[in-house]
């Protein structure tokens, strides 16, 4: 009996199952714990829901705003907030364009009407992703001002870069996806692999969702606990349990977890050894 | 923002991902602990695998024959061995009719070529559903009795039905099912009701599956101590610790609950409380 070939949207479905089953995860939702209004099943459930919109981003049918704005429509229903918007950003341009090289060339191609869905997609949301003085996600003129100036998704992206890493992959060229899914080559296979390779990248880069939730001391904090892990210094549980009570939780590097599961599974890696 | 209609493939899906992360269920794979081949992370691939055959059959395209082979190779493609076997028994009928008359009916006008189907697709499986002296899964005779004698899938269920439990939900219109739903929307809303349910149910309903591994005196032990649990007599980690250690995993029931979740969701009852 042969397997069926694995679509782009079940390896991105993948990526998201094995990112959230990763254990243990500092600070993050994973196997062996949950926050109280966020659940493993609401990150097990959002992976399940998105299902329809993968599917027509891997046939090429939706342009990127459309497929972020549809994605959050989708997985926004249960109780558990939104729990894969950075995701999203990442993985859709990957899924369309088929690799690195392909992705970017459609982020060039983003419109303002791109732009305006993508800002449309997370007022809807709780979602700490872009907030600057400039555009702000809560105010609605931010989508007039987006009209009047004409940017494109890769002008708002580029315009939060600074403050935020996953619009920095976009900007960049998605470099610590890409350095993420090496490292998972270079692991071996088996999903094993992804939590140390998580708290490897927790020790060297700093995530900007908790830079925007708490401030970049935190951020730092949370880096030099990881690092003190890393050293042999501290026990990942007792790391664990502090960002778990200290609400310290690396979303945006959770998202670029996934983004690199997705690319080293596009590129053969193989999760289940 | 409206969130689209979830569709009976989703439901499906969620009833999966609910039993498999349920926790705790002593003796089966759940959200703390694993068997050695066969871990979540197969479950939950099982559960994104089997997303195209469950959206075509939610539109009633497929026979239930032809639903559960294709099914069965979606999810066969990982290490873990096959997953929902079981599960996909007791859903597709649901999901291809609606409600269990529906299903009924369905069951009912199942032919041959479904009975060889099945047959076909647990040949390539190595998983204890059917073991009886007439007709024996790995025998190839089988298939050429079934077209001599002209058996559809429900004879074959019904000449199953005294030794398996999920053959016998076929054949008595969904009993167990039915009764789980039930005691879902009792319970009122809300995935933890489904561990407890669960352990009563094991309390209640000698497992066919352990009965088949094993014999018939494990499967009432497996009973016996699910009703010490409830009784308070014993701790609910140390029956799991048993059952684990002796490799006890009541998997039909755990096919039923898969079920009853599904029914119960289509019903109206929310996971998310």
């Amino acid at each position: 009996m042969k397997c069926p070939p694995t679509s782009r949207a079940e390896l991105a479905q993948l990526a998201m199952m094995l990112e959230v089953t990763a254990y243990p995860k500092p600070g993050n939702v994973d196997r062996c714990h949950d926050y109280e209004d966020t659940r493993l099943e609401h990150f097990l459930a959002s992976v399940i829901a998105c299902r329809p919109t993968l599917d027509v981003v891997g046939r090429g049918e939706l342009s990127i705003g459309a497929a972020i704005y549809d994605a959050v429509v989708r997985t926004n229903c249960h109780l558990g907030g939104n729990t894969h918007f950075g995701a999203f950003i990442l993985l859709m341009p990957l899924i369309a364009g088929g690799d690195i090289p392909g992705a970017l060339r459609l982020i060039k191609e983003t419109t303002v009407h791109d732009a305006v869905l993508f800002y449309q997609a997370f007022a809807e949301t709780q979602v700490r992703v872009i907030e600057s003085d400039g555009l702000d996600v809560n105010d609605p003129d931010s989508i007039e001002q987006i009209r009047r100036d004409q940017l494109t998704l890769l002008d708002v992206m580029a315009y939060s870069a600074p403050k935020d890493m996953i619009c920095r992959e976009w900007v960049e060229g998605f470099p610590l996806t890409r350095r993420f899914a090496d490292r998972l080559h270079d692991a071996g296979g088996g999903a094993k692999a992804i939590s140390p390779l998580f708290i490897g990248l927790m020790a060297k880069e700093m995530d900007t969702f908790i830079a925007k939730k708490f401030n970049a001391e935190v951020a730092e904090e949370a880096m030099a606990m990881a690092q003190e892990v890393l050293g042999g210094r501290r026990t990942v549980e007792s790391m664990d349990e502090e960002c778990i009570r200290r609400g310290i939780n690396p979303g945006s590097l959770a998202d670029i977890t996934i983004a690199g599961i997705y690319l080293a599974l596009t590129e053969g890696w193989q999760w289940d050894r």
